[in-house]
């Protein structure tokens, strides 16, 4: 069935984290690599977590306080400075090599929907260049992925029916979240990762975003 | 303020599921503590996974579910009976040591609250021996913690007002999960972990479960 619509992930997917392990590093000689490890691990946790509790914060608090508690886990002593350096890093992360040529080579609409703040997720997308027709905030909604309310926000703003909107993600449980909530999902996975075990499973699974035009042909 | 109830946290609180680690090395030697880390997280994430795409299936599931996936991702081979044998371990986890003299020193009711759903837990907590008034899983209401509806069937079962229930867990996020629902909350940080930053504090930090008497006094 032809799609109206693709909806990208933007954290893992359209842009590489790498850069924030590398700045890691930078600031802690010999624990960039673990302190990037548990900072993610745990942003995600707390998304999951708040969303559960009912107590949403913006993404760019939730980051911010996975960093606190990835350094304190870790003993590396933290600052304001060292945390909008940070902060500031996930700001202007790269987008990968295949992206642009990818995007470019794909029709209809193109969106972003991601759990990045506007204060994080704006600034991000204009620093990219990258062309897109809509940037979706899980902010508007007020909870984090995979709750089905963040997916029906991109349905809301592109005015386009679920099951002619096409989901690409490179977090598994992302893309098996947007598939429970009636979306077509393509998982992007880079790093070879088993599928997670969550009752569904993609419609399509990619080593990389550049295999996606031609999958959708 | 005096407490009517005392509600407790099963796995990792009350019992202690090392023995599933040591099973597992058993059964891949070397690999047991990665394997079982791996099992454990990806269990925890699919509770809040599930929950927030309101896919709810008991936690029996669950924990198979992510015995599969921690498995597949080291590259270590499952079979039927292996599953069955570490599901079995689940319900025969030994109690930690000061547990049972905690208990007794107790004064009120005492309840579990836990995740487990009743095929894993009330065989576990007969095998214990525990003296318990009431043994209460999430699965009545079909979501994991921290959803407030999992605090709140604690409150139902035990006639009791919230703010006359005292919770305890050496789960931060669950802790935190129960004080932001109105628990005085108890966190037994046995691992000197960091506080978890999700907007809520324990009302107590304690090293063992063994302090707990002490501190209600």
């Amino acid at each position: 069935m032809p799609l109206d619509a693709l909806v990208f992930d933007a954290y893992g997917t359209l842009y590489d984290v790498h850069s924030v392990a590398r700045r890691c590093d930078a600031l802690w000689p010999g624990r960039g690599a673990a302190l990037s490890q548990a900072w993610r691990a745990r942003q995600l946790e707390y998304t999951w977590l708040r969303s559960l509790m009912r107590r949403y914060v913006p993404f760019s608090q939730v980051t911010r306080d996975a960093l606190a508690w990835a350094c304190a886990s870790l003993g590396l002593s933290l600052d304001e400075s060292r945390i909008e350096e940070l902060m500031g890093e996930y700001r202007r992360l790269a987008a990968f090599p295949d992206v642009p040529a990818a995007l470019a080579a794909l029709k209809g609409k193109k969106a972003i929907l991601s759990n990045g703040s506007p204060d994080m997720l704006l600034p991000l997308v204009a620093h990219s260049k990258l062309s897109l027709d809509a940037v979706i905030s899980v902010d508007e909604a007020k909870v984090f992925k995979p709750a089905p309310e963040v997916y029906e926000l991109a349905v809301r703003k592109l005015k386009t029916k679920k099951n002619k909107i096409g989901f690409v993600s490179s977090n598994c449980w992302d893309a098996l979240g947007a598939k429970s909530f009636g979306f077509g999902v393509y998982w992007i996975n880079r790093g070879d990762a088993p599928l997670d075990r969550l009752g569904f499973e993609p419609d399509g699974v990619l080593r990389t975003l550049g295999d996606l035009p031609e999958i959708l042909r």
